[in-house]
């Protein structure tokens, strides 16, 4: 990474709020292979003067999600296609700072897609706003997009019932750590994949995971068909790869999978192919498989953070963050979060 | 194939009905890579005498479908493991020649799982009678497995809606053919994949297909991009493969697949990968792909058949057999149908 000749906002002395310098992230090149962080390079530029209906974010922390990996490779996502020069994008909480929005005042706190960024501008309609008696990094993981893919990919798509057995892989990433503690609420057999004993560990013993497979381990497989001696009813899949093949093989008929990210495939070039035995499994045992976003059950958004609210001030969900401090550390924490590094959300504080 | 010795049936003579010989095609070995004749043997036995309940079936017709060819696999499809020294399973229709049932008397038109044999005895439960006003070859196509398996796929499971598109892999097959014509109904957009350009002209020509894909043809994801520019909504696949992986790029977001047979990765030792993009395009096109077995909805047969016929009798379905004369022409039939070489049902008549 490599930081570019700072730019001073040279903004007319008559302003009544005089912008201040923003410091940002940006896409500096598309990585070719596994990500590296100078992919990414810090750059000043003034913030961004909002327009009418429009309110300037002051960002305090924001979340690195595997998620926008996809969004970095030359096939384009969900998110289209990739670019350089413009600020990484994740989602962010921090407070108003200017507001040329009715709803809105200065020192709000909100929730925005900011990007990797201090300060960014959002039409009202793109913010969240954050209660008081909530706290705001919560937005970027149980009461964020995070916690409500959880949810949704979870009591939507994957729909257990009392006494399924529920398996999840990246058990300890942000939205697989939630999932694993909402799938108790059914209740359910949790048995979830992680690449690490000591995330096995933290599972079990601080968020009551069942069970904890570690992929890592030569004997994966075998080790997955003792966790799940009842076989596997539903498979929240935050990984594609071998983890879903293994799965493929554990799933009782009639078994769902919901399909919610594919981080092995997402630090490469090459994607693999699928596992072997799909459709043959599919039909054999009646699985189904479905892919989800999030962005799909907007209008069941409130509901969901309603329950989810709940359940994190009764103590029944806890949220695990991984905390980083500085703008400047957040590519190399990406790095090591695509590798495995994190337990919980992977947080950026910037002050 | 070798003709074993033929061992006379040697009831006592004082039996009221003398059972007759059988001719029986076995399975003689496991086929290692692609099925060849002499996988099986014709050989001749007693016929087997009825039980209390159950009922002598003499068949006239059987079909042979590529779904029996899993079987045969090494690895247990939901039949169970294959077995040789066995009779090949098939279903036929025939009339019955004796009968330990009270609801079934000689002479009576049936359905029944047969196998490749001329005699077999059956549970009451294990028949279906065929109405005096049915053709009974249309049990082994429309009115039997192969039709309600197109009409629970397609209307269970695919779920089109009017003006969608509908794409069906081997949709010259038993299966696809019928799929085809009753996506019509909806009414939607249907386009066939086949391997011949005869097969495409028969499926446009006789069966009101919209369009037809040949997906031998070199430029075929091109062609089926071509047939599909409103996308795909619904995909009814039978073959799995690369067919279903170019299905996958065709596919509108919230697509539905109906995983229904894996016809390209039967006749193999070594089935291949699944296709690229799965989960990845699942979740970025929110697609559902749901394999289904025909006998999980076998309480929804009477009301299926009822509408089946009614479109039979109209003239809105129309069945395409394709016909083979004699038990001993089965094993070269099913080696060709493997190879694509069978239009609508393949169908063994016996006397």
């Amino acid at each position: 990474m490599r930081a570019s000749p700072a730019r001073l906002a040279s903004r007319p002395k008559n302003n009544e709020f005089r912008m201040p310098n923003n410091l940002q992230v940006l896409i500096d090149k598309l990585p070719t292979d596994k990500l590296t962080a100078d992919t990414y390079r810090l750059a000043e530029a003034p913030a961004p003067v909002p327009e009418d209906g429009e309110v300037l974010v002051k960002t305090t922390s924001f979340a690195i999600t595997a998620g926008t990996r996809a969004g970095l490779q030359g096939s384009a996502s969900y998110a289209g296609a990739p670019r350089t020069g413009v600020v990484m994008n994740g989602t962010g909480v921090g407070e108003v700072a200017a507001s040329n929005h009715p709803d809105f005042a200065v020192g709000d706190a909100v929730s925005a897609p900011t990007g990797w960024q201090i300060y960014s501008t959002h039409a009202g309609a793109a913010l969240t706003r954050i209660p008081p008696d909530h706290e705001p990094v919560d937005y970027l993981g149980p009461l964020g997009v995070n916690g409500l893919t959880a949810y949704f990919g979870l009591f939507e798509v994957g729909r257990p019932i009392p006494d399924n057995t529920v398996m999840i892989s990246a058990a300890a990433g942000s939205v697989g750590h939630m999932a694993g503690q909402m799938a108790q609420q059914v209740p359910t057999r949790i048995v979830g994949v992680c690449g690490s004993d000591a995330k096995a560990r933290t599972l079990i013993d601080r968020l009551g995971f069942d069970s904890v497979v570690n992929y890592r381990e030569d004997n994966f497989r075998q080790a997955l068909k003792e966790a799940t001696p009842n076989g596997v009813d539903v498979y929240f899949d935050n990984t594609g790869g071998d983890i879903l093949g293994s799965a493929l093989r554990r799933l009782n008929a009639g078994g769902r999978i919901a399909c919610c990210g594919v981080v092995s495939q997402y630090d490469t070039s090459k994607p693999e192919p699928g596992p072997r035995g799909i459709p043959g499994l599919l039909i054999n045992k009646r699985i189904s498989m479905t892919g989800f976003l999030v962005f799909d059950f907007a209008h069941q958004y409130e509901d969901a953070r309603r329950q989810i609210a709940q359940w994190l001030a009764d103590g029944t969900l806890k949220h695990l963050t991984d905390d980083v401090n500085g703008l400047e550390a957040a590519p190399q924490a990406f790095v090591d979060l695509l590798a495995g590094g994190n337990v919980g959300t992977r947080v950026v504080h910037i002050n």
